[in-house]
């Protein structure tokens, strides 16, 4: 074990084990949290795996208590591993004033790269998500590496459909729940990519699924749930702009628009078995 | 419409809605938040009603966002209500002291009518679930008011017990997830049913389930959860006595020693849905 993982908790669910980790990670520099479901057929055999990625403010602990995720992952004996959605420097003196806004430093990683300081120097989620915590997952629970699927929902869906398109090979299936479809048009995605990447919107285009996909990227299927009573649907989710990228480039898209449904993990946990479905058909 | 209600948020959820609701209370004269989650079969006709009671520090939000009860309701169609475990008054001075304690003022209403000052000017919990709110969903939401059930958990187990017992008539259905079974016995109850109650233990009978079926109450079934993990089980929630008092007096206990298991929501979701089932057998 090249890495040491330090139990913050573990609790009996669904027939399984919901256990929460933290670990120094060398590719963010700082202490990382993560929690995974195991369950109960993972005592006596390896299990698919599935990566769920989460949206703007939140940690590994808003699905892991409020998704609903166990009871669907026990059913279909798949383990679930949540992570944070960002790093948490533990100093924070570079960041506190843009911290102050929901849409920038902690809480919003958006799962890409930094490249410029002082972010960089920590907000590095691409690659902690695509090469270091599966590194991780890989080593210390029963899982296997070959069927592995993600998801996730807003910021995190972006993070799910564009790791998928930028990943050939690395993920057999993908759904989102209301994923920012595209965060060069999104309102509230300027200000954190502006200062991740710069301020140069060509180089946003490798964490835009639209734009990846126009770029050529390509991913069997993606299932997508959008609620019609989403706030942010209009300016922030825009469902219309990836189901024409994904029309032209001949991707097979799944969108449901859901009736009535905001952004809420009300909203998540009421399609969640359907996802869970939809992952294990796929991981099988 | 005798209660005005103030509508806090509503959520579309499992084909439902989850909304929250604010009103004042006349007899606790504060305040009171509750939760209701309408399944589907509401739209079109009354369904029968499933009271929920909190564990201490628990307010309505707990069970409503990590109980995982909205996708058991919505199969079974039954209305669950989920309020508030005390009352929380706006001026807190009178109770400010005692309240650092976790186990005594706010999120430890314990469900009964306090009489000592300066807790009985509001900590009226028994009226409050027994009278008053009952009034008010059979008033404001599509419930059977003759198909009622209730169920806890931990200090709301224990509010579950108790009423049911009390209130002969009131509920067809009662179930609890590790309920504390003597109050009088329990470790984390004496502060507060002393200031609540007096020092004279004979007044906590009425409070206290083991007692009360001593006493006489009777009840036709019960359905207990107890986690054999729980760090209360020895000292708190005590399954074993109310396991001797319902076996001298005849009382149906069905109790389940769930291997693992501990006191948190990851317990209590794990076993919703069989509790969700019993419930809509016997209230069919």
């Amino acid at each position: 074990m090249t890495h040491s993982l330090k139990p913050i908790e573990q609790h009996a669910s669904f027939g399984g084990r919901q256990s929460v980790w933290q670990h120094h990670s060398t590719v963010t520099d700082t202490p990382m949290t993560f929690a995974v479901y195991q369950p109960p057929q993972a005592e006596k055999q390896k299990c698919p795996v599935l990566y769920y990625l989460s949206g703007l403010t939140c940690n590994h602990a808003n699905v892991m208590e409020k998704g609903f995720v166990q009871a669907y992952a026990a059913q279909h004996g798949i383990i679930v591993v949540m992570p944070d959605s960002s790093p948490r420097p533990e100093d924070m003196a570079d960041f506190a004033k843009e911290d102050q806004d929901w849409q920038i430093g902690t809480g919003a990683g958006f799962y890409l790269d930094a490249v410029r300081q002082p972010w960089a120097r920590h907000w590095q989620m691409e690659s902690y998500i695509t090469k270091e915590l599966p590194e991780i997952i890989n080593t210390n629970f029963p899982v296997e590496p070959s069927r592995v699927g993600i998801f996730g929902h807003s910021m995190g869906g972006h993070g799910a459909l564009t790791l998928a398109l930028k990943n050939p090979g690395m993920y057999r299936s993908c759904s989102a729940f209301a994923p920012i479809s595209s965060p060069m048009a999104a309102d509230w995605t300027q200000k954190a990519f502006a200062a991740y990447l710069g301020e140069d919107k060509k180089d946003w285009r490798a964490y835009d699924a639209c734009a990846l996909i126009e770029d050529g990227a390509k991913f069997a299927e993606f299932l997508v749930d959008q609620g019609s009573a989403d706030p942010f649907l209009e300016k922030g989710t825009m469902p219309g702009l990836l189901k024409e990228a994904c029309n032209k480039a001949g991707i097979d898209l799944t969108l449901r628009m859901q009736q009535g449904y905001d952004h809420s993990y009300y909203f998540i946990s009421s399609f969640m078995e359907d996802h869970l479905a939809w992952h294990a058909k796929r991981l099988d």
